[in-house]
């Protein structure tokens, strides 16, 4: 290829590569999510990247709108790609409702795509792992979901965690409460400015409140003194709470409901990483939740942000179908906390457990494949030696990590043997016959797959 | 939501939702070709789907051009979605180039977007899952693809199916040979027509290449007497084909070369579903390859086309590097063989093995959700009843396929005990006491995870 039609390799901004180590790790977690959910009882879907735009839109706040990436097709279709995985689910949901058993618990992993402003640990194309449970709106499917997501994040293991949780109907009667007779979209805002508690402090959240129009004098001061007062343990404060609440049927039904769910969790959850807080200041920001919500930092990054977030919504597919579908629903966002390994420099490594056959003359090629495909068919990896010289096939070897090199040779072919060097501590075995080769590689200890 | 505001939940043409079966059965599919390429030394990476235009674009022939979704993204960049993952992956080398243990053994699993005709079997959104040797000319590399890709497909079990492997040097020494000193842009139209071969026949294609430009009188009917000929195994017969290039070194040694690599694979794939046959008429469309090639067809579903093609390439990354990197990949199709698999009914299903906790009465859910804590706790999958009546659990657990359903309510609570009930003979067994969970359950005889 002539030098001017060469062209400089390089990724859009905000998109990344993975290379083997950062995807094994992306792999093995996956895998592990998709293991929890399997002994849950959640099925996985997958729906397309791309969706009609008037699917998309208008979803996740004007914002959001603004950061997907829209176009038209070679049809002239006016389409997008999803920013996350909870709309297509409503479009999925409506159109296959037929066929789907209610309640329907799911999983459902897969990248997004979003033209954010990039900064450390955010991209524009990033997957998420979403479980729901759609069709029901009992408090077994609260449990479940935040039980499930706390096993998936325990055993993905990057150390302790703290799940927050809230609930929007109790949030929404204090603000009533304390902020008086006010209209529902300043009810909105109320949760909006609450939902930046964490970012921007009591002090500023105050005065927020306070200025939003109709606010109650002095409301927002009481607001906050009952959503941040904590009990010994770090909860919010029931006692507290209850009695703010007391005249609120509706409230103090779902405060029970709510204190019995965190309940089962904790007992579900013995012994993993995770610690569950009632937190009864957490808002979210999205619009549609209507019930619990959650959302999870990892104890070590605590400016991090939240690596895994929901909430319970009425009725999710209502711009699909006439048919009520509530559900309860959270997310991890895998690839935010594949930047938090990073950053903990808690990544898994990929290397190591693999035998390297090498080839010490060209006609052992096929002697040395067939030793590979018997090590491999014991459920041990094996390499082959691809390069002319023995030297640089050890080197490339010990570059992969592989504990031991098996050489075959000409003279090795004919007497039908193999000679095995451990790449720990130097010592070669020589002459050991092809009729040993599963018990010697078997006696190694290598892990088998 | 108002009637107005209520929109049709549609999908763009030719893209598919994955419902829980069918995303099964693909998930099963990707373990099991992430599971042999593990095995054989093969390392995962990623790469997004988006990438600028001009990394794609006129590299996989003008057809696949018109096909790109390309669009401007919101920083103005032209940008497209990836329509398959070898020009990703070339972009990828050059740029990591310097990190990686050269040869290099790759997979790489995803979804690629393609504008083109929908027909059945077909997508414009389907997965990849391509495996190379990158960085040697090594014939181990070729055996490694063949053999690896084998065992990949024949793990699958989709029945009996026919690799047929061809070389392109041969087949190029062979069309100069027969009609004559062409130039090479005629020499590419030869192979384009040759790889019509199985879909218009010996007389169209012998018509078609005598009719290129400068080609000798008689020399189309004599390459494609050369080419077809079988010997009695259905392998191309190499002792007429050796004659016809006996003046032509280099391609003697590559017909020596290819004959060792079929054999090995042969030697390693003992056992295996897969027919490895010699079709020294087998061109490829693509231009970059420059070896070896193959294509898969599933005997089965003979008109079906290929499942799994690839072949060598000298210079992979040669538009964004110096650095010289031979190699071999091949490819799997996996949402081809998915349709396959559907229309020959032999998809997996996923059904089964879950015991389902249903809730008698309210009062014995959080009992009832430690219950199948503990039931997960043991590597089997369980579900718990959602819906207020005990009959409705019963329908649901029927539905989901559950062989047993462990039933509790406010007065096994009290006693600590279950009632457990076998969905095949309806047989239930009742107050076993929560002491005995572990050892009833695992009597049951399910699958653990």
């Amino acid at each position: 290829m002539s030098k001017s039609d060469r062209i400089e390799p390089r990724r859009l901004k905000g998109f990344r590569d993975y290379p083997p180590d950062l995807m094994a790790a992306r792999l093995a977690f996956m895998d592990v999510i998709r293991a929890e959910a399997r002994l849950a009882g959640f099925q996985v879907i997958g729906t397309p990247a791309l969706e009609y735009a008037e699917t998309l839109l208008g979803q996740g706040g004007e914002e959001t709108d603004k950061q997907v990436y829209r176009f038209k097709d070679n049809g002239d279709r006016d389409v997008a790609l999803r920013f996350d995985l909870t709309v297509p689910f409503a479009r999925f949901i409506a159109e296959n409702q037929g066929t789907l058993a209610f309640p329907f618990k799911k999983l459902q992993m897969g990248d997004v795509w979003r033209g954010e402003n990039t900064q450390k640990g955010r991209y524009r194309e990033f997957c998420q792992c979403d479980i729901d449970v759609i069709g029901t709106d009992s408090a077994a499917a609260d449990i479940e979901v935040l039980a499930v997501l706390q096993k998936m994040l325990s055993k993905i293991n990057f150390g302790p965690f703290t799940v927050a949780v809230g609930n929007r109907v109790l949030l929404s009667a204090l603000i009533r409460k304390f902020l008086g007779d006010i209209d529902s979209t300043v009810e909105t805002s109320a949760l909006i400015v609450i939902d930046k508690l964490a970012k921007i402090g009591r002090d500023k959240v105050a005065v927020m409140l306070q200025d939003l129009p109709g606010a109650a004098a002095g409301g927002a001061a009481k607001l906050l003194d009952v959503i941040l007062k904590k009990d010994a343990a770090g909860d919010t404060d029931v006692a507290t709470f209850r009695s703010a609440i007391e005249q609120d049927e509706t409230a103090s039904r779902e405060l029970l409901r709510l204190t019995d769910v965190i309940a089962a969790v904790r007992q579900s959850a013995l012994g993993d990483h995770g610690k569950v807080v009632l937190d009864l200041s957490i808002a979210r920001g999205l619009g549609y939740y209507t019930g619990i919500v959650f959302e999870t930092t990892i104890d070590a990054l605590p400016g991090f942000g939240s690596v895994s977030s929901g909430g319970r919504y009425n009725d999710l597919a209502s711009r699909f179908t006439t048919r009520e579908l509530p559900g309860v629903g959270g997310s991890i966002g895998l690839d935010r906390l594949l930047a938090a390994l990073e950053e903990l420099k808690r990544l898994p490594t990929t290397k190591g457990g693999m035998i390297f056959v090498a080839i010490a003359t060209p006609d052992a090629l096929l002697y040395g494949y067939d030793i590979a495909t018997r090590i491999r068919a014991l459920g041990i990896p094996a390499d082959v030696g691809m390069t002319a010289k023995l030297q640089a096939q050890f080197k490339h070897a010990d570059r992969l990590g592989c504990p031991y090199v098996l050489t075959v040779g000409g003279s090795e072919r004919e007497s039908q043997t193999f000679a095995l060097k451990s790449m720990a501590d130097g010592k070669e075995e020589k002459g050991v016959p092809l009729a040993a080769l599963t018990a010697t590689v078997s006696k190694l200890g290598l892990a088998t797959y």
